[in-house]
């Protein structure tokens, strides 16, 4: 199962120093590679690490060719990091175990959905009718596709995942609740990777929006004919609800929540755990959290936060007060 | 597909000015409805969206008829947003597809379980011994209803739900924890839906109760022995800790907590994110949320947030100063 | 399904004051057990709840021992609530009902996967290949345990689980997202418990790891190359980001969060809803949430809390300029 440093600049590029015959047997981080593994380092700051390193190869930035060039063999990368990327790509590929059937024989496949022949749909799926999966896109195990559905190509959909179950619709009647059928569906553009047991609800009467690139982490709520705009990452139990709109190439942190009918810029960033509760028209990165501390000290403060604003008027008339002392 | 006007006022009421044979394809929102397609105007506020909408139909309050008329056929209903749902339901069921097995093939079903023979069992699901599911209820696909947990009528459960898996119980001892089997189990009214993902633990000794008409959106836990009262509505993400008391007609926010033990009075709306750390005995409108700002500016007012009690002390010790010197 | 007073001591010690021939049908609440039922009091301060109760008998501590004398038979433990686990177990054990296969037919596992004869494999689960079950290792129904990923003994896995999905790693790169391929698998100790449609990731290069005793509840999420302590308890819908370490003897409340590359020491307590954002070395207790107020109330705090820095400017200004006052 080994590979050689040749190989694997003849497939990636960069510029190897050291030993194209030279065998690497597994990846591994620089503090814990040893002689049959290849490393890298893409942040500067973790150069000591990179000395102290015993691993066979390490990638890393034309910057640092001098510090590798110190330990042994090593390959230059314009972005060790990327580089890193395709490495595990390559050796997923040259790794890979026969696989069995396309379509696992226990998943439950609707005669009136389409599959594309190059599409895997694993053990226990279930795919309704009216949905379309694309070329190239895997279904691990236990996901469902709901009627009419449509996922693109080279997506990949972990266990778990619901796609298409009904959004929260519901008219109030007389103290009780009328349910509002959920008649939209849900479109996923090409090269979306979802994570386990993550939801995205089908629309109301439109369809909910997931464009290409989007790369959503476990445990997400995307809530109905929400838009989510090309290449935005989310982490893992983010919640959007109902109709928010949120850009291209945005990052919203995990546990972060986007309140119902919003609209998010694209290149916005929001930090994990914050609610965004009014519509941001500006590039920038956000963030609502309230910090951590002992216990103790949280208690003073927050039972003090509950008279922020007695405490303005406080300061206030005290400021008021001072000033007249000045001028008399 | 197509319905015409007079078979939809027909069948839900309302007053219908326009031509009963006028045909409709679907139902949209009004801001992208062409000819083919009725819509409705629920909020006065978006009167000028009406006044542009290609919609071939509208459904509107008493007080638009006047905006209604200028535009085309309409349907004038005394809750436009009750009407809708109503018609997203005559929708569905004109447009159903004939359904296959009531209890798909793949569905695990235990031999002593119980089920009403106008029941749906979906694709992959698991019934296991002791369980009753009700008259008219149905269970998408991959939907789990543990031992002796009780359905009840007309209730809709998600893909991936989990019914009874065990409450979150340990007793604490030299250092491990030893688990206390939970012997309850759960019981859900009628009218309940239940979002996708979602789980309801079962009780320790008693049962874990989700009275009538309760709604709840998907990713949502609910420990132990909590009891939601009737028409409560929860949306996604919410968590309720063991042995909490919510009461009827309570809404709770996306990505809310209630703590264990807490109790909620009926009538009680906690908005989003925020974590309920006492009971609530008053109905009202209930929020603790860290306001979101960008992030330089957040840092700075999270960082005084830790000094805010000595705030207060100096802010005190400056007043009580200065109402010395106005005294001397 | 009786059990006698006598059968419960001779099985779990403690000191019975009563008759060992008496019956005892359930375990029930002090507030609602009748004359069939034992209950418990761990708590003191329930001390008129003792003296309420119709319970036939009750277990507790040394020091309850006269209060119990007056109302009828009781147990004496060292720890009531210890004990009162150790009997639910007792209970679970001599109620258990016959099950059906080891392994449920429906379950789809790779030839490739070792499964311990004793361990318990539920319907509809998945196991793939190389993967490893412990014994007496309980999968409940629809459980994914992914390639290579390895549980320990006696561990108990509720629905909806996932070992082992990809852990959310990308390389930016020109606006687009490549994927790291997830290398690693995930290792799970003994006597480890996992909640209901819980997320474990599989690591990037190496494992994630899960150490004996560690009790996750339903909807967790715990990011690639995470390491959690022995004895580890973590409440509903907690979020772990990649390659944070976690202690050994925490407690992580419900919703609680812990960022990423972050160390946690032993015995270390995250209140409820909090977000960890720096590592914490010192064992203790730690919170971060905003407290909950009435909406009004939080509104205006909300909006003063955006000025906190700049309050607490204009006190430092204030504080000054009294001070001089006092000085000239």
């Amino acid at each position: 199962m080994a590979i050689r440093l040749g190989e694997i600049v003849d497939a990636l590029g960069g510029e190897l120093e050291g030993d194209r015959a030279q065998s690497i047997e597994r990846l591994a981080p620089l503090a814990t590679a040893q002689r049959d593994a290849i490393s890298f380092l893409s942040n500067p700051k973790y150069r000591k690490e990179l000395a102290a390193s015993k691993a066979g190869c390490v990638i890393v930035a034309p910057s640092m060719r001098e510090s590798a060039a110190e330990r042994g063999a090593f390959i230059v990368a314009s972005d060790p990091y990327l580089y890193f990327a395709r490495l595990t790509q390559l050796w997923r590929k040259t790794h890979a175990r026969p696989d069995t059937a396309l379509i696992h024989p226990s998943a439950v496949i609707d005669p009136d959905a389409t599959i594309d022949p190059t599409a895997r749909i694993g053990a226990l799926c279930v795919v309704e009718r009216g949905a379309r999966i694309g070329a190239d896109t895997v279904l691990k195990s236990r996901v469902t596709v709901s009627e009419d559905c449509i996922i693109g190509d080279r997506c990949l959909l972990h266990p778990g995942v619901v796609i298409g179950a009904d959004g929260f619709g519901l008219a109030p009647h007389e103290g009780a609740w009328v349910k509002i059928e959920q008649l939209g569906a849900v479109r996923i553009g090409n090269d979306v990777e979802i994570g386990a047991n993550t939801c995205i609800d089908r629309g109301a009467l439109e369809d909910t929006v997931i464009e290409d690139g989007v790369k959503l982490d476990n445990l997400i709520q995307i809530g109905h004919n929400v838009r989510i705009g090309k290449h935005t990452a989310m982490a893992g139990c983010a919640a959007v609800a109902g109709s928010a709109t949120i850009g291209a190439h945005c990052t919203i942190g995990g546990r972060a929540g986007v309140l119902g009918h919003l609209t998010i810029a694209d290149h916005v960033h929001i930090s994990s755990t914050s609610l965004v509760t009014r519509s941001i028209h500006k590039p920038g990165h956000y963030t609502g959290v309230f910090p951590i501390d002992d216990n103790a000290a949280w208690e003073k403060n927050a039972a003090t936060l509950k008279q922020l604003h007695s405490l303005r008027e406080r300061l206030k008339a005290l400021e008021k007060m001072t000033m007249q002392d000045k001028k008399s």
